[in-house]
């Protein structure tokens, strides 16, 4: 699956990664008002309006990307019926030829964590039958737990030949608390990393590792130093636009061959329709937006991979 | 809810949470063979298997304890179907009365973490109306991303009235790896026990905060650490049992009032059927089995707070 992710990168030239995050109050009125006429101002009714505000962006920008990143929060608010409509975004998105990167941060004791990568990432056996339940493609995951908490992903992901993204320094405000702090003069984000870097030799595909980790776009000095930490792991980089991370910000992720990052922006692309920059376009019009933001989006990166 | 936990705890004289953590493997054949004749060895199968299993023992041991805490990757591993499940099994422990702690271990930046709150605590907006999703009483939060992943928690269980486990000290044996790090001189889960105690000043039941901790029985020494520097926290204590912990050394997690602690114990109570201790029950009463492993539990930890 990370061989896929660099092919389609290279095909697109477009490291770029558009997250399907959808708060109610990004879908265009039209879009839920549909949705609540046929199943009423219900959790069903709501996961009806993201699936179908999904779908038309997923049909505006599938060829212009190699991959999606559902974040799986969006869609459990709304509880089981929100879940459903995440799993028909995978589905769809996978039936689209996109790679599918669950942001679903899980993490626990080794035999629960065997439980989400098999929920998430494999297959799970009932009976005699075995059975897939999530099924992305590669999904994010939380190392607080240290190396039997990872593990049982990392051994899931090599029987189903997927990868995984591991938090090393997130994007937001406050993500210093704990993973800025020093040992023995070294932050932990960086602890983390080399452990990154050792857990991804244990799973290599041709040239990267199925192994990657998540840094934040607003810290890219950070991002220089962990890009060195592990040279072999892709980063996927959250934060991009309405977080505040810009292309030029970002060419320190990427390795000398201009791979080895992929950017994620979420709100800067299904809302695009809502910015001054897209407002022509029209809430009737939104997949357009968000084509358009996409298209603007690769030009920044690929232009700021150039001029370096 | 920490005060109906509290009041609960002593009605019942039973710092005791019963996981229920559902692996396929516990669930007697009997059930698994009903379930699969209705349904098939399909997800939904898996999902009325584990489901069955739960009532039965759910019935068999809530007038004994106060609470239980269903680990929500064992029903996710199903996929949507598996998390039906989960609903379920929530919404008939709260139907008798039981406080729900659904271990989820979410933890994200601001926006997501608002997003999770919603739906496993709170109400989410739909239009016009307020919906729940999961609806558990408290749940377990992962710490990595600092105190703005926390905070929405909190908000939202100010709103509510309901409560929080933060991870501090993980039960996994390779807990340390980060946990344990030394910041001048302090392991990391102190500094996050320190976090804990503040957050949980922000949010007070009458006598303990409605913020607590997850500190894991395997690491008694810890846990009077973390006691102290948490006194106003109740901790939430899994490893009991299968994972090793006793109660004799885990009465160093409870405070001077008998309060403070509630011990967790998963496979040693809904699989106790398997052990030799409760053979004699058959897999056909593996509820009556639960029961007498609960009230061995209950006596064990009440013996050693009663001898300290």
């Amino acid at each position: 699956m990370i061989n896929k992710l660099i092919d389609r990168i290279q095909k697109t030239h477009a490291p770029v990664v558009a997250g399907l995050d959808p708060m109610l109050s990004y879908v265009p009125e039209h879009v839920q008002k549909r949705a609540y006429a046929e199943y009423g101002e219900t959790l069903r009714g709501a996961a009806e309006a993201i699936w179908q505000f999904n779908r038309e962006i997923v049909d505006h920008i599938c060829d212009l990307i190699p991959a999606v990143k559902p974040q799986i929060a969006m869609y459990e608010q709304f509880g089981v019926e929100g879940l459903a409509a995440y799993k028909k975004t995978v589905d769809y998105c996978r039936s689209k030829g996109l790679i599918v990167i669950g942001d679903v941060k899980r993490g626990d004791i080794g035999s629960t964590s065997a439980a989400y990568a098999v929920g998430h990432l494999g297959k799970v056996q009932v009976g005699n039958t075995a059975c897939t339940g999530f099924d992305e493609d590669f999904i994010t995951v939380n190392p607080y737990l240290g190396s039997d908490g990872v593990m049982p992903f990392i051994e899931v992901c090599k029987e189903e030949k997927k990868g995984l993204f591991i938090l090393v320094k997130t994007s937001n405000p406050s993500s210093g608390e704990f993973q800025d702090q020093l040992v023995d003069g070294t932050p932990l984000y960086e602890l983390v990393g080399e452990k990154v870097a050792r857990w991804g030799e244990e799973h290599m595909g041709d040239t990267y590792s199925y192994v990657g980790a998540v840094v934040g776009a607003t810290y890219p000095a950070q991002g220089k130093i962990l890009r060195r930490v592990m040279p072999k792991s892709f980063i996927l980089v959250p934060g991009y636009g309405a977080q505040g991370g810009r292309g030029k910000d970002l060419v320190h992720f990427f390795n000398e061959d201009g791979l080895g990052a992929i950017v994620n922006s979420s709100r800067g692309i299904i809302a695009a329709y809502k910015q001054e920059a897209y407002g022509k376009f029209g809430a009737e019009n939104f997949g357009e937006a968000s084509r358009a933001a996409v298209e603007d989006m690769i030009a920044d990166i690929r232009g700021a991979l150039e001029a370096r």
